[in-house]
């Protein structure tokens, strides 16, 4: 989200191609809508539209800046969105049918929340003189929308709409980014307006004071041992790289959020470890630190609660300080932080990761050894969709020393993220290869996605850990401190029947294989990278 | 929905099995709000849990009564409650995995709620003291619920949440029904509690008071041409009687909601019309009637605003009468009409429908064949989901002479609910033959339902209307005044990749075959409808 739209960087874009046969009209609300949010640097809208949306859908044809990129359910469009704004930073829009449209969207949208991912969210409405009557659709849409936005509005006139539009644009890309959500009534596309507008800007993160970056300068020079946790803009791009100058200068360790939105990471840039998962495993991280610096993020706290254990993470005693709040301007502070420290220009190697990829593993297939794969074969600037759960061998071990890559996670840990994200990002970033790792269970809660890859040809290799079992839920049952008997396993194991992800992902279009080697799967995973469009891999393991 | 849960069915379960080795033990809240749900006569809990779910999943195992149904997706488990609901008159319950997962389910409760479904919907929450860190799953649950609910409650206390149980099923049951949602807490679920409580006695719908029957059957005896429109129970069992019984005296017309929750139909059943979908024809429908009662529903409106189109669909200077509102006593109300009227006891042959299916059609496959097929082999008391969409011979010109049985609708609208639909219909219904006539853009939002029925053995046949294509919103482009060219187009149709049903129904366990004659599709689907367990037929259709 460091790159920002530009509020002057295009002219509204009017709507100029009339439907043949029709002579000049005045555009509808749809068009205009359209024309601003072209305007406004909105370029693609992933949707799933329905009756109430058949003006905005027409309105393609009028203003074909826009791209329409067709989902088959609502989750894949949120989450394709929310990909498509990590990557470019620029809000992509979404098209939704009504309260339910949206209601399959939520999910997505709460992790878009906690990944502050400027989206700009469309639902149509019932037109205004049709909600009184309380058809069967009719739904309280605003307030479905309020829990994952940041800023709702319901389009009052044709007239006004395109300036909603606007305010949308902004309002998404306001501070740290979010999702506005824009209801338009079905009558309020449909009738004649009076154009596109002018993009409104939006109000930039707000800036850190010199006190307080002199503050953790001092803090940072007086530590014993300080460590950085970071999230947002301070793990890629110009935040990463001031990161790694104040690293060098001060030995500080360097933390990246569990579920962090996005991280920069791969041979060449800063050593920044993932804060581990498990709430024992992170506070051993931490234990040792008597300063903590926070750059984008919150004090680390577990992810669930467990009987009789704390859900603060950081070690007793140690003093917590906040460079830059998540809305504030968390690159110039961390540029700021480097000048104040007197850090070098750029990081040196010593803090920098080296390639080091593993060597090449052999027979039965585990998680381990795809982890080990990917790593080997992961081609530089790859952007990886990361929701392979318990199979975390690439995610933690071989990731940070691979290739250079983007890698992207669940950020409000609500599974069901992956293939859509990383449909989104091969949308927003068609030169680069996208792979996404990603756990049998989690993954069929989009698997729609896969669909919509296909029909865009888009650049992903998709890995399926297949292990057959919500595995996390049987390491999590131990740690609540309960076991479990035959019914209750029950509901967690997904061996009866077995999913055969070849055959879903071949019916919607993407060619798929199953591998259950290590050779197998090194010489389909690199086959598969070479390749250009969709591709999937059942990887079964134990 | 005519069934109601008697107050006094069962007496309160308690947890009786301990875990192996851990001695006497007082009971978990889980165990204590399990415990409670058995002895009011909640027996599925169609659950898709998370961690913070964890000792209510595990209290499965000391509470044996309470069957619980896996879903992979939580738009599955929404509607299947919704199913079982519709069949039994009783709640069933679902278990998700805090704000997203409920989000997940949205959709199909915003169904379950027009169609006034008794469901009791627990929704895990962080512990009550993880809440105040803000984790990445935290968000506002109760916000999430309350545009799809009835009733909302946070329990409070482990001491309480038995109660808390008990008062959701009362909710869940009273009036004409509706969704009961009740968050639990982590700690809540795993702290100590006292065992589960007594059911509390629900409320019964209201009274129709003897005035309002005189009135109305004043009105109908005064009508130059009467028509009654039900929903709800007026559609089926005893209230359907009673309209018949009402219709053999007054001749009205009789005609039920076009998306009625549930519709009892067929040879031997009195003659209800359903009430044409598109806004023109529904008004061509009622234009001849003076007097039009409404039973357990509201005055008919268009299910979307067309530019330049009136909602509002009775004639001008239509007298409308309300006998029974969704919440007052409809069967009560419908029987005491027809005494009041001095109806028969039963309505005669003429008003019932007479068994007449259509030929047997042969060559290459459509709609129409489909359905004249499906009429001719359907056995008696089959339940048929029913979200075939512009596929509708079946629904609207053959299945109503053909073997009785129930159909069930898209109550509010949102597509999506057809397969977990008839899901939930075979876990209430084992002995009776569940078909689902679903379209292949409406399967699409929730396929997951397949793998459910294929674990569960579930007897349901689904046929999927592949015509590849949004075809409804072709339909409704025109109606709207608008063209489609290429850009827009793309939009609306899934030809591109084709979809293969085939494959994804058998990649989730369940067998399948394609077919595009008439001919193949009678083999097909009459060994399909002999044999028991699940069954996908895609039939191809222009």
């Amino acid at each position: 989200m460091n790159e920002r739209v530009s509020p002057k960087r295009a002219a509204p874009v009017r709507a100029r191609r009339q439907p043949a046969g029709e002579g000049a009209r005045p555009p509808s609300g749809a068009e205009s809508l359209l024309g601003t949010l072209v305007g406004a640097g909105v370029e693609v809208c992933f949707t799933n539209p329905g009756t109430s949306e058949m003006h905005f859908v027409t309105a393609l044809d009028t203003v074909p800046e826009m791209r329409g990129v067709l989902t088959l359910f609502e989750g894949v469009a949120s989450a394709a969105a929310d990909g498509y704004g990590r990557m470019t930073g620029k809000p992509a829009s979404t098209l939704l049918h009504l309260g339910p449209g949206l209601g399959n969207a939520i999910a997505n949208f709460h992790n878009a929340r906690k990944a502050r991912t400027p989206i700009v969210n469309i639902v149509g409405e019932h037109a205004t003189t049709h909600l009184a009557y309380d058809a069967p659709l009719t739904a309280d849409i605003e307030a479905i929308a309020r829990p994952v936005s940041r800023w709702v509005r319901t389009s009052q006139s044709s007239a006004t709409v395109a300036h909603d539009a606007a305010e949308a644009v902004a309002a998404a890309s306001s501070l740290s980014g979010g999702t506005a959500t824009l209801i338009v009534p079905a009558d309020i596309s449909w009738d004649p307006s009076t154009g596109p507008v002018a993009p409104i800007a939006p109000v930039p993160p707000r800036p850190v004071g010199e006190a307080v970056v002199e503050g953790v300068a001092r803090a940072l020079k007086g530590a014993r041992k300080a460590a950085i946790l970071g999230r947002g803009p301070a793990l890629h791009g110009a935040g990463l790289e001031a990161l790694g100058r104040i690293a060098a200068k001060t030995g500080a360790a360097l933390f990246g959020d569990t579920f962090a939105p996005r991280m920069a990471r791969g041979a060449g840039r800063p050593v920044v470890r993932r804060m581990p998962y498990f709430a024992e495993d992170a506070a051993a991280a931490l234990a040792d630190f008597d300063v903590l610096v926070l750059v984008g993020t919150t004090a680390p706290v577990s992810f669930f609660a467990y009987p009789n254990k704390p859900s603060f993470l950081a070690a007793p005693g140690c003093a917590i300080h906040t460079l830059a709040s998540p809305d504030e301007d968390v690159v110039a502070a961390l540029t700021d932080l480097a000048d104040a420290l007197g850090a070098p220009r750029k990081a040196g190697k010593a803090e920098r990761y080296a390639l080091d990829v593993p060597g090449r593993p052999s027979g039965p297939l585990d998680q381990q050894k795809v982890g080990a794969i990917v790593a080997r074969l992961l081609p530089e600037g790859a952007i990886v969709s990361d929701e392979c759960i318990t199979s975390g061998a690439f995610t933690s071990e071989y990731g940070p020393s691979a290739a250079p890559h983007d890698i992207l996670w669940i950020s409000g840990g609500s599974i069901g993220i992956g293939l859509p994200l990383a449909t989104g990002t091969a949308v927003a970033c068609p030169d680069r290869k996208c792979v996404c790792l990603e756990g049998d269970g989690s993954g069929m809660y989009t698997l729609q996605a896969l669909w919509t890859q296909a029909r865009e040809r888009l650049d992903v290799v998709t890995v399926i850990f297949a292990n057959r079992s919500y595995k996390i839920l049987h390491v999590e049952l131990g740690r609540v401190g309960v076991t479990a008997a035959e019914r209750s396993g029950r509901v967690l194991d997904m061996d009866d029947p077995v999913l055969d992800w070849v055959k879903m992902s071949e019916g919607m279009g993407v060619p798929a294989r199953r591998v259950d080697t290590a050779e197998d799967f090194a010489d389909v995973f690199a086959a598969a990278l070479k390749a250009r469009g969709p591709f999937l891999i059942e990887a079964v393991i134990p």
